[in-house]
């Protein structure tokens, strides 16, 4: 149960009535709400006279939920606001792994010549094997933070595990939560402590009920700034290399209040279908794309089989233009 | 090994080649083929001096591989064409199943009333309870050749098992091969006799190497006439019904000959994302689109959830228009 | 709804109540039944003064179902009952295909010289790809016909469609509706109409309640003599040929009131992994275990990786008695 | 690659070895061998005269596969001793959640009077939800510590992410890696740093190849002690909880080297199916059995349903006895 307090009630007595009620205690848009479980159904007698509107719920989606909030949450990427009523869909461009400062550098020219705002590269990657690449850890952080100073970009960049979410919340500006670390409550608790948004990708074995309640934790610890990503669930058929659910988008758009940002380069696994499923993914009406690109694949350190090189990007960017104004948004 | 007979040769001959080497023989566009299985990767010797041509394969997707056909072959809707160079985005609208006369010439009217050329309509439902609705069967077929004859539409409908298919055959313009029919060798084997197109949906567990091999059984029969449907496959996600595989879509665009037609009604089971996913799938770039519309869809003999009504279909086909336009499609 | 008539009804009567409640009609053990779709949840007008007892169900699983017949049912494979309180383990044992007279004499020689009593061996062969080895057909059906003769051995076939459902009901003992044709109402129907048993493959992509409702097909339409066969279903794990789904069968021994039979070979897709999987499925309790064995399986035209050479076979057996007996059962 | 240098070679030059070669270093069994990716297939030039022996592989299941150590490895559970030629099949038992003393001292009396010698019971639960019970933390980890002090049983606990994974290796005898915790760099390293067992559950969603990899970052880092555990996986069957892989059990046992322990409880996730399945699990030959036990499962405060009661438990332990013993096994 989500519980609006009376607005008269100050910081130090809402803290109290949620210790009371063993409920989780924020403040969104100057209101104060208590946030117990959904098997609670009828508002606590302690707070009885001191609720202004209370929502039920079947399950623990919750702050999430269209039902608490129809209206879809803003969250900022830097100057952009993406969610609410922008129509905006939003670019995030770059390669998978940070490399080299030649080759990040090389990224954000490309990226920011193109009028795009958002550069990714991971730095702690989070590779099955012991025995492949594992990225430049703190040193690629400090590259994608001088990337943000030399052009301007906001940068996105992955948390592998609970060990250096510090880092990641110190120079990244948003946090992004991989497919693999999503149930990480160490990564999730760490990230309801900040402000800065949180990308959380859904895990490729995770229900879309499970993905909406890994944000639960960070919204009821005091995050509001939260993005949902699909990424591709794993399905029996292995000749693509996930199977991006885009049924499971139009499920999101329904049930949640949160935007969502779609990556079809993880779905596919393969360069050549990335395109015509980011045309399919911009047309569903999304708050954003993320898209991989390297100025040379065939060299790339991790995922080298689906990274665009940058004349695809650069046309594929274009491509899909017409394509969100079609349905009503905007490339940013 | 698909081969290439010197375009001298007689049909007896070519006849006589194939039972000699085992193979299936066809004549596609004048020129006789034998068709032995992949297995075979070098010429057999009684054919090495009558060849013009042959392709190797790595398995047994082999007529409907484009690398024997780079360019997708054509296939005929009544007078529309699909397929091939036409950039047509072909619509087939229509009720889940048959139910009365009434309710499918309201059907009829308002599906010829938008400028669409294609009805739809089961009349042998493939259920998995024997308790339910399992349609009008001989019926149903008569009351749909009626409405082409009144309409003008061209019409399709399903073909649950063998024991039905030249009823299907005769009645129906378009054979659809469904889901849980589509491995039926004995439905297979008859549509491979005649011209009449074919429609076959991708079975919710079958892989796409599986459904594409469905088809060379029509394909190496025969009948060059073959469509393939995505519909949705079965995954763990149980918040939809199925899940949309367009990472599948984007791997049968590049590895296969074939038009694609997308069923995102089936595919989501609920009506309130039909028409997002029905863009996403435009924006592919596709031969055709497959959604459910039923007069009255609260009072539906099946698949009441997932049928629009018919103004949230007419809105959807107008929106259809633009995306189509956006990848440089028509909606017909 | 399970409707139970008043013991003096007579057929005719029985007959004509069905029809007024759009119900089945079956005879069970000397008395009417009617069998409505399970929304019906109160007794119909007509038949209220003339059931003796009724059940209400949640689902169209309702013949099937332990809340109907708590106990479960029994079947006969020639002399042999299982099912009940028999405590029988029956072993079903022969080649994937029958391939020759040569081949199918020696599997017979070598089942019935270990006291076995049932031999497999499929003459319509449901591949995926119409370039393989696709069965000898009749003549094979005669040829395990002969076998019965010679050997006195119970034969099991497979259909693998409605095109040639009524031959295999003429040639064989047991009725084996594949995986991929379980599904088919031409066979299902079909099936119903005889009392031969029927034993149907559960789908790699069926859920169990979808193939617990096949089975309602036949015992709706009279054929009382169903068993259930786990195979493997079609998951992410390719490791493995499909996953043998144990717990799926645990909840099949709760739920339905069917004998159950388990086939590991092709689960398991490779013979290093079948006896292991043999002595697992053994331990649970069940009414039969089917095992592909083949004179030499390195020249097998059909699932050669899979099917135990004889020398394998004999091992497993004799390794499957006191397994068996720990539990409390017989291998027969 | 796995290279065993020549043995007069020391513990300085190993290390300086496997830092010019991009290799992990470990010692075992008093031999030092180097570990590079599975791409390298031929001895590095500058150890071509130091190596005694070297595996190579096709993947980077490497340390972990039964090419390199034929057979299968030992790990200690305090005096009891897996795997090996052990023939030993340990039980561990106890309750899903450590909930008071009472409860974790209840569970203790109860498993050490059936002669069993491990405990389990979660401290840190990886709840999907920020609402329900997360475990008492600490607190619980030094209860178990108390149990084992008190009953002499040897206690597992799960670690749920890297934030806790010392405490987890200070209190807990043996280290559970769960399934959402599986790819968690951070706990893998930390667990190679210990000479523990370390028990690694796959997650649900987890190919076999990655599940071992997993084992291969603990391996690589210089703990040999690895068990790995299979407790189901997400498939689209939802009439259980998961799906329990004994197909993928067989493929294990035969690719890898690891003792092998499986949880029939998360897979069935109703009480009603435990006993089967693990009779099924324990005919298979396997290492040991995870199964959870509540003095009262019905005020359990996590996995109420799946839970055994005691006298339901009790029986279901002298059952498995015969079993274990028709395949030579002994149950610990």
């Amino acid at each position: 149960m989500i519980i609006e307090l009376n607005h008269s009630i100050q910081q130090a007595e809402a803290e109290q009535l949620a210790i009371d009620t063993k409920a989780f205690h924020i403040v969104y848009e100057n209101a104060h709400y208590l946030i117990t479980g959904s098997g609670v159904k009828e508002l606590p007698e302690n707070v009885k006279d001191k609720a202004v509107n209370h929502w039920v719920f079947a399950n623990d989606l919750q702050l999430a939920s269209s039902k608490f909030l129809p209206k879809k949450r803003t969250v900022q990427f830097g100057n952009v606001t993406i969610g609410g009523d922008t129509k905006n869909t939003i670019i995030i461009g770059g390669p998978c792994s940070v490399e080299s400062e030649e080759q990040i550098r090389t990224s954000s020219t490309f990226i920011s010549g193109l009028g795009l705002k958002v550069l990714r590269g991971g730095c702690y990657k989070p590779r099955t094997s012991p025995y492949s690449f594992q990225g430049l850890g703190l040193e690629g952080l400090k590259l994608l933070a001088k990337m943000r100073d030399e052009f301007g970009l906001t940068v996105i960049t992955e948390v592998r595990d609970a060990t250096h979410i510090q880092e990641i919340i110190e120079y990244s500006d948003v946090i992004q939560v991989g497919a693999k670390a999503m149930y990480d409550q160490g990564i999730l608790r760490a990230c309801a402590k900040t402000q800065k948004p949180v990308l959380i990708k859904r895990g490729f074995g995770t229900t879309l009920q499970e993905f909406v309640q890994a944000a639960e934790f960070v919204l009821a610890g005091g995050n509001p700034n939260v993005i949902l990503c699909e990424r591709g669930i794993r399905t029996f058929e292995t000749g693509t290399r996930f199977t991006l659910d885009l049924c499971g988008v139009a499920w999101l758009k329904q049930h949640t209040n949160l935007p969502i940002i779609l990556d079809p380069s993880h779905a596919m696994g393969y360069a050549y279908g990335v395109a015509d499923l980011a045309r399919a993914c911009v047309a569903m009406g999304i708050d954003g794309l993320l898209i991989e690109t390297h100025p040379d694949p065939s060299v790339a350190k991790s995922d080298a089989s689906q990274q665009l090189n940058h004349a695809e990007f650069e046309t594929l960017i274009q491509s899909l233009r017409p394509v969100a104004s079609s349905v009503g948004y905007s490339i940013v």
